[in-house]
């Protein structure tokens, strides 16, 4: 075990004085505990999580970028946690010992030579949390979420999930020795995100209804039942997501880029990026904040109407549906955290098409990189928003890719064959989406038919060379 | 871009002498290039590849262990791969600007708190090579040869494969601009794996054939058609795949354990843990070999019967039939290199049937490490080796979890709905699994329902708690 948080923080003693507080984000009540639906007692509002020791006069920025660097290189469990190793910007447990992780973060980002080519922008990279342990940028989150809810004593936790934050939870659910309860919508998960549910020992209710259903339904569970609530109004999970804004920061040796784009779903992930570009301007890390931009598909589009239909005043929910099923969320959560993300940062809020979202996922693919359809309506959204003026191509522009490609191969299987938009109102467009797709070929196993296969693509795509 | 091998192997010029070279496992023949069929001109034998500059006088282990670890720490782009970061026991390509990374390797080294509770094992750990970018451990050994295909100016490259090298293949084929014919056998490889290859732009031809059949006809063809061939005869991605003991090591802060257990499949793998781990001795990295032992599914136990029924004199292939798609191979093509590598380190050979293999999966999946059928062999392999006495529990075990769970959700979900033995020799020994498996249920989104359940799911496993 490592240098805990406990003797790098607080007063020297083993155990570290629990400092952090809730903070309501309408009235601004600061309390010390939370009730388990994780709602301001006065009005009802979501809670963020506050920290006093979080202030520039306590924190000395050069010294930790230095001292954040330093435990990449160290073998102490906490250090590899591309999370804990940012604790000084995190709630501090009561101990180390407490702390549940899998060794999440430390996501690559990459460079996207080929999209950098087609959109003109020259420094564009995708930040692939795909990479994380369980394929989706909720780790970062629920190292930080579970930890808290071990040391609160909980046997269960819970959560109404599209997927990946089932997949997630139970991961991490098991690693720290408690039961999860999993509510996903009937029929309308990835069958690769259940197996993960599963295969972490979770009980696991497809409940007849949407997403939305199941989380109306666990707000009432968790005030009946012993049950911790582990979706993301849970502000300790917002916590942990800040550290991808802080590990991206640092790869990009503390140079913000002008923009940040990133799925819209139910919102935690927009308010939770925010907060961490606020906290490290605030704190000096860094001179100036990006515009975090955040994309949705346009059959899931609640924040995009909030913002054009009521000023941001007030949610304007939808009935989702879209094939990018992780963002697939018509009444999102935090939505008024990512209302003032875009508010404090100056960015922009977009929506994209169904076939834009498909040929985005294509075009990532053939940059060696595998993510999920919601991750691709960054690159979508990125396009439209070169088309509007909003990025200029000599800008530094960052996607952030959020599932891994094996959360959902049906979409990749359906878009290849050409059976993705079959029966649905992109059915004539998708004639525009054939250079994209090279289905399967089944082959007698002769040296001829393999050879003419080959001179055949070669013949039908003489372009497509070694960059 | 970071300080090239180059300038930190070579003659202090920009382009290093290529000093590597083709050794033949037979004959020991060397030579400066190798045909495109990887085989010896002498012979016929595999080749391997070793380098002059890899003995112990120009290597100072104990400066390199200090160069490695700090590398951990650099945003450079050759740092940050866990494979090139361990560059000075790689072959050199002429320059750093060739290399094709997607900053693999990296992998997280977990401990087994559960199972090592159950087998009484208790310094037990799993380097997880499913958490590499395609979600296995071909990625370290494709970032290698595929720089090499790319430096050698080949624009097509080519694999047989069971799923996973293709999956691997075709991402860095893909991310450095070259294009991919992908050989599978028709109707014998998860989805998941496919539509990777698909997404990453492959060729993707299912061959009506088993694996052994498309790498028979990969042979033929590469030696008609200007094509590089990737499959693991390919000595490129041994080097590669090296650095799995090499990273172990450094995360067991160089404390060699006692055993290290791997799946043996194509035996690719175990013969380059192995020659990583002979040559980190000869180099006085470690001061003892760990005993390297290769676990297979019984449906698929070539090299078991190898050497139990030829003294690992001649390769008994068999026609492989496993639930654990990934080591689904009947005529290893590594076989020899495999077991030399089982005599040099003292290791076992042993045999897992389907039963155990899923229950293993399960038991690790508790754990909170989701890892794909052909992985879990190493824990029940692990069993059975502690059962003969071959392991005793005071020993520190590593088992090699080579892929990712999300690479086979089908197993899963068959596995807990209970049809993985359907219609199997082994459908009636699955009664005793049942303790294992907890299936979806389904539900109407009443809050009753959801209590019901958990009041149920409590009840029947009341002994589940948080260790």
């Amino acid at each position: 075990m490592p240098s805990a948080a406990a003797s790098e923080r607080g007063s020297g003693s083993t155990l570290p004085q629990v400092t952090y507080c809730f903070r309501c984000i309408g009235c601004g009540s600061v309390t010390h505990s939370a009730a388990q639906d994780f709602r301001c007692a006065q009005c009802g509002n979501l809670l963020e999580i506050t920290d006093p020791a979080w202030n520039s006069s306590s924190l000395d920025a050069a010294a930790l970028k230095s001292v954040w660097r330093d435990r990449r290189a160290s073998n102490a469990m906490l250090d590899r946690s591309g999370v804990w190793r940012f604790r000084e910007l995190l709630p501090a447990p009561a101990s180390p010992q407490q702390v549940v992780t899998l060794r999440e973060g430390n996501t690559p980002l990459y460079e996207l030579p080929q999209a950098s080519h087609s959109t003109g922008v020259v420094r564009l990279y995708a930040k692939h949390q795909g990479m994380n342990p369980t394929g989706s940028f909720k780790d970062t989150g629920m190292t930080v979420a579970a930890t808290f809810a071990r040391q609160a004593g909980y046997h269960w936790v819970a959560c109404a999930s599209t997927g990946n934050t089932s997949a997630s939870m139970a991961a991490y659910a098991a690693r720290g020795g408690m039961r999860s309860l999993v509510l996903v919508p009937d029929g309308k998960i990835s069958w690769s995100k259940l197996s993960q549910a599963l295969d972490h020992g979770a009980l696991t209710c497809q409940l007849r209804t949407d997403f939305d259903g199941c989380l109306r339904l666990l707000q009432q569970l968790v005030l009946r039942a012993p049950v911790y609530q582990l979706n993301s109004i849970n502000p300790f999970r917002l916590e942990g997501q800040k550290t991808l804004a802080l590990e991206l920061l640092e790869q990009l040796d503390w140079q913000p880029p002008d923009h940040i784009i990133v799925p819209g779903g139910n919102l935690g992930n927009s308010s939770a990026i925010g907060k961490a570009l606020l906290e490290m301007r605030d704190l000096g890390f860094i001179p100036r904040l990006p515009k975090l931009s955040v994309i949705q598909a346009e059959g899931a589009n609640a924040l995009v109407r909030t913002m054009r239909e009521a000023g941001g005043k007030r949610l304007v929910s939808v009935q989702a549906e879209t094939r990018a099923t992780a963002i697939r969320i018509g009444n999102p959560a935090s939505w008024e955290k990512a209302v003032k993300v875009l508010e404090a940062t100056g960015g922009a809020c977009e929506q994209v098409s169904e076939p834009e979202i498909a040929q985005a996922k294509a075009e990532i693919g053939v940059e060696g990189i595998g993510c999920e359809p919601a991750s691709a309506v960054t690159l979508a959204g990125l396009k439209k928003l070169l088309r509007q003026g909003f990025v200029i191509r000599e800008e530094t522009v960052v996607l952030i890719l959020t599932g891994n490609l094996l959360k959902d191969p049906d979409f990749t299987m359906d878009f290849h064959r050409g059976s993705l938009f079959q029966g649905t109102a992109h059915e004539s467009e998708s004639t525009q989406l054939k250079r994209f797709r090279h289905p399967p070929v089944v082959l007698d196993a002769t040296l001829d038919a393999v050879i003419q296969a080959l001179e055949q693509a070669e013949k039908s795509d003489p372009a497509h060379s070694n960059a």
